[in-house]
């Protein structure tokens, strides 16, 4: 438990002891210190190592929680939060950024079709009328938690069986030599609607984020549309910019 | 006129007229064929020029309606809507892109003060509890259109006089040697609080893109905390991700 000590906030700075608590507890959160299904110490635990009051422990605790990178789960002690943090530069599978950090990716499937493509995506992926698309559409889970639907189409010509497509579209485009190697990316916000409102589990209305991305092979030819609605307080899409 | 001809949407393609039509008018709307204050050609114009039937026309002008790209204005014609494309790499400023557009970029100063800082402010900024912020809070406009409110906060060792601050804040910046090269944004969905939602004239509740800045200086001192609430229908946020 020593690495705990550097949690340890430093009297002799004017910041309120709970908040550079907090903020060494939200470094140490991010930084992956917890893994999903092991308890952060509880506010006795950081108060006795930290040499901390039980009231500024439990400060602390409370600002993780309100900005929702904590759970308290009865009797059981305080977890993390499932929180995908996503750089907007870089596409990174889903699955694997929830793995890092100790939850279970899942997908519950709502959707595996071959259907005509509607006009919008013909145009986006360059498809004669003729030709059909797969269609699938899913929830992204956390552990249990829902964290976003998504709603995929690609030409049939590449997706063939929608039903071989498994947790992860981009491992099987990988398998089968179609890899994705750059997305443009449209970020919107929306009031969710009540069907997607009772799909994640939020109140209807509720602000959501709204990713559209058209994913392109090596030779530039797009070959997948994507909407992704997010629960907003389940993720983290941060952008570095620079002059 | 003769650039409008390459507009004509092709009737060997099996894509219907008026939405190849919308997806040209688009692209020429994106490329900054038309500026805020010239009007796009009418229904009648468009379709005697490309030989289309008027309903095609129409049709095309509705998709780009719907999708917020253009306005009607009684009387006078079909203008483009301000729309920031904002790339999710660079720190482009707010005015310049407008600029380039023909919009007029403008601020509506709500509070130009030095006051003491948050909590917040005091970690994020480095700052002592002793020392005083410059709390910058505007509305963002092009043209009457009011496009964001943003609040700013910088330590009162870089911006003394506040009120000296002009339209943007980033060529003050650079004209006083303290350019911000690098920033690190994090972005939410939030639904439009009453005061918000008055501001920027949407109905409360309305989905909003929060996007929170921290600006660095070249030797990586932070010395800017920006919070921008944007109306969503006026801003295109884009990234290019890749593997």
């Amino acid at each position: 438990m020593n690495h705990l000590l550097t949690l340890r906030p430093d009297d002799s700075q004017p910041t309120p002891l709970y908040l550079q608590l907090a903020r060494n507890l939200e470094a140490a959160i991010h930084s992956g210190q917890w893994k999903a299904e092991q308890a952060l110490p509880s506010e006795r635990n950081l108060s006795e190592l930290l040499g901390i009051s039980r009231v500024t422990a439990r400060k602390a605790l409370e600002v993780l929680f309100e900005r929702g990178l904590i759970r308290r789960s009865q009797g059981s002690g305080t977890f993390i939060t499932p929180r995908l943090e996503q750089p907007l530069s870089r596409l990174s599978g889903f699955s694997e950024m929830l793995r890092l950090k100790g939850f279970v990716p899942g997908s519950q499937w709502l959707e595996r079709t071959l259907t005509p493509p509607t006009h919008e995506e013909l145009i986006r992926l360059g498809l004669s009328p003729n030709d059909k698309v797969a269609r699938l559409k899913r929830l992204r889970k956390a552990d249990d938690a829902v964290m976003a639907i998504e709603m995929s189409t690609l030409p049939a010509s590449i997706i063939a069986k929608p039903e071989a497509v498994g947790d992860s579209l981009y491992e099987y485009l990988d398998s089968i030599g179609r890899p994705v190697v750059r997305a443009l990316q449209h970020i919107q916000a929306i009031n969710a609607s009540d069907e997607f409102a009772a799909l994640v589990g939020i109140a209807p209305g509720t602000a959501m984020l709204l990713m559209t991305r058209v994913g392109y092979l090596e030779d530039n030819t797009p070959i997948e549309v994507t909407d992704t609605y997010c629960r907003n307080d389940y993720y983290d899409f941060v952008a570095e910019l620079r002059r």
